[in-house]
Order: structure tokens, then sequence, then C-alpha cells
């Protein structure tokens, strides 16, 4: 068996958008693309976007460029779409109901196998064709379900409770949306989303810019 | 006038999981913090945690540590949300709706001020208080509230002509959701937040654990 490529972490964080970019080239019936084309759509650097491509083992051939499906289904095969990841949504809010109508999760070879909550009046209604399910049916839906990945949109005081259900029935990937700070295992990843933090990142660079002008004015 | 303080972007990225965490203590009732709490909770090291603080120039006391009130106050007004920033949100579908009843907004110092769609059926009803408006008055309304920032949660297709729409309005920052590259002037701020990016990366780094598991086994 051939050893599996070793990958930068930063280039696997912009492996998606190359593989969302193939994916327009090729439903607009593009069969080979250049490392400048697909660089820019996918905002950045053709140099570094030949070199996250050679820790693939992928590169271009010189005057023909990339191969369109071969590079799609490397990149989909390193990330490990190829074979559909299963998820679960605990916290059927307004961000859960947003996420389970998310036609791009389908699209980008994810498939939600369930949603869970807490409230009785939510616990058994039906989103997105799932029937909501109790707390405490998480970790017998996910062993069921064979889900890999739980996504967390509770409030902040609920998610590491719920982090910690949802390592114990065996995922391996936590997506998070409550402004908290999760405390989990090792071997077991998790990425954080959080809005406001976003929002403030941006009030700080907008701030500054202001502040500029309100000097050059003064 | 003093001069601020340049504060590495790493460090900015930071703030606001400090921020929030202060906000957590300081609803407990705490009016000092040692180094060591706050940056467990916030989920750094310690020594990562007073650098990024000594950016700001504060520097807790020995054998005291930081007080609450104050450092919350000095890292809001760092990051700009001492003055209260204004949003729009253009795309009122389920993301949208999630966004704009979503109260870690408000609590972290943004104030939704209008939202904009260009579906006939949505344009004109009332969500979370806001009656929605059609895109042509995009740049008025940015105008008129004076709003600093533009969210985007349309679909891909469309993001680039809403983030023409916001830029021209005059806003400074632009946090989008669509997965969709966008090219704006320099001096305009992008936040990207792309759900199905991370589950990839969560993807990739579970498929490897499992595959390193069935080698095991094998």
């Amino acid at each position: 068996m051939r050893a599996r490529p070793q990958v930068p972490p930063a280039t696997v964080a912009r492996l998606p958008a190359y593989l969302r970019t193939l994916d327009v080239l090729a439903a607009e019936g593009h069969l080979l693309t250049s490392s400048e084309e697909l660089a820019t759509r996918a905002g950045v650097q053709s140099a570094l976007l030949r070199k996250d491509l050679s820790f693939l083992g992928t590169y271009g051939r010189r005057g023909v460029g990339y191969d369109v499906p071969h590079l799609r289904e490397q990149i989909g095969r390193v990330l490990g779409v190829a074979v559909p990841q299963r998820l679960v949504v605990v916290g059927v809010g307004n961000l859960g109901r947003a996420l389970a109508g998310y036609a791009g999760i389908a699209q980008r070879g994810f498939t939600l196998v369930g949603l869970v909550d807490v409230a009785p009046d939510v616990v058994g209604t039906v989103v997105a064709g799932l029937q909501v399910r109790p707390l405490e049916a998480l970790a017998e839906l996910v062993a069921v379900q064979g889900a890999t990945i739980g996504v967390i949109t509770t409030p902040p005081s609920a998610a590491q409770h719920v982090a910690d259900l949802l390592v114990a029935a065996g995922v391996t990937g936590i997506l998070t949306f409550a402004p908290a700070v999760l405390h989990v295992p090792d071997d077991v990843d998790v990425r954080s989303v959080d809005v406001a933090s976003e929002l403030q990142i941006l009030a700080f660079h907008g701030h500054g810019r202001r502040r500029a002008v309100d000097g050059e004015g003064a």
C-alpha cells in the first residue's frame, strides 16, 4: 500500500477552495485548466497553488495544464470526500435549520443523517426530512447511522456537554458554531466558526481605517 | 494623539476570544483574573496570552493579575467595538434569518440595521423587526444607517455583484458565507466563512485516522 502523502495543514485548508473551483470549471465544461486560471479563481498566487498540488504528487503538464476531472477526483480522495461523510447536527434553532437546509453540504460530499435537540417542542418535529431526536438518542444515532462528524449549534453553555457526548459516541470531527472553547481528546479534531469574532476582526480593521481618515482630516 | 498600537494580525484574530472570555468572567462576578485562568478559558497558552496583551500595552500585575473591567474595555476599544458597529445582511434565506435572530451579534457590540433580498416574496416582509428591502435600496440603506459592515448570505453566483454594491456604498468590511472568492479593493477587508470547507478539512483529518486504524487491523 502506498503511503498517504504528508500534506501540510495550511495546504489542507486551501484544498476545499481548489475543489470548489474545479467543480465550477467542470460545470462550465472545462476539461483542462492552467495553474494561473485555477489560482486566480481560487484567490491564491499560482506559485502557491503549484506548490500545494505538488504535495499531492500532482504537476500540471507544461503547455497543457491540469486535467480537471482527474484533479477533482484526486483532491476529493485526499480530502476523504470521495467516501460520503455523515453528519449529525445538535441544536435545531435558526442556525441548525439553516444548515439542515443548506444544499451546499450535500453538493460537497456530506450527508446529514441526524438532527438532535433538547427542547420538547422541537423534538419529534420534521426538519429537512429528518425527525428531530432527543439528546438521549445521540449516541445510538451516531452509531446506527455511522456518523463521523458532529456539528454543534447549541448555546455556548451546552457546547462542552454536547462535545463530550459526541466524542463518547465516536465521532472523529466536530464543527462548532458556539462561542466557547471546547476541550476534546487529541484524536478528535475541532473546527470552530464564531460569527461574532469574525465581525470583531472586521471591526478592528475598519476602526483603524476610519481613525486614519479622521486623522488626515484633522 | 498617541499612536494606535501596531497589533499583529494573529493577535487581532485572538482578541475576540479573550473579550468573550472576559465577558463570561465579568458575568460571574470576577473583578480580577490571572493570565493562567484567562488563557485556559480562552484555549491558548498563558505565555501567548501575555504576549498578545503586551501588544496592547497591558501587563498583568505580579501576584494580582489583570483587572477584568479595565481589560474588557481596553480590548473592546482596540477592536473598535466600543463604538457599536452597524451591519447590513444581504440574502434573507435560512442563514440570513439565523443571523438576524442571533442574539450573540448584539451582545458583542453589533447592531443589525438592514436586511436586503432580491426575491419579490421576501422583500417587504418583516424579519427580526426589520422590513426586508430590495437590492436597489442597498446603497441608500448603507448611507442612511451608517453601516460599516456588509454580511453576504446569498448564493455564490450573486456574491461578487453584492460585494461590488457594498463596496460602492462605502462599507469597510465584508463577511461572506457564500462559497466564492470575492475581489474587492485593498482598503476593504473580507472575512470568509465556508461551512462546507470546514467540514472538508475535518473529513481530511478523520479520513487519515480511519485509514490508520484500518491499516493496524490488516
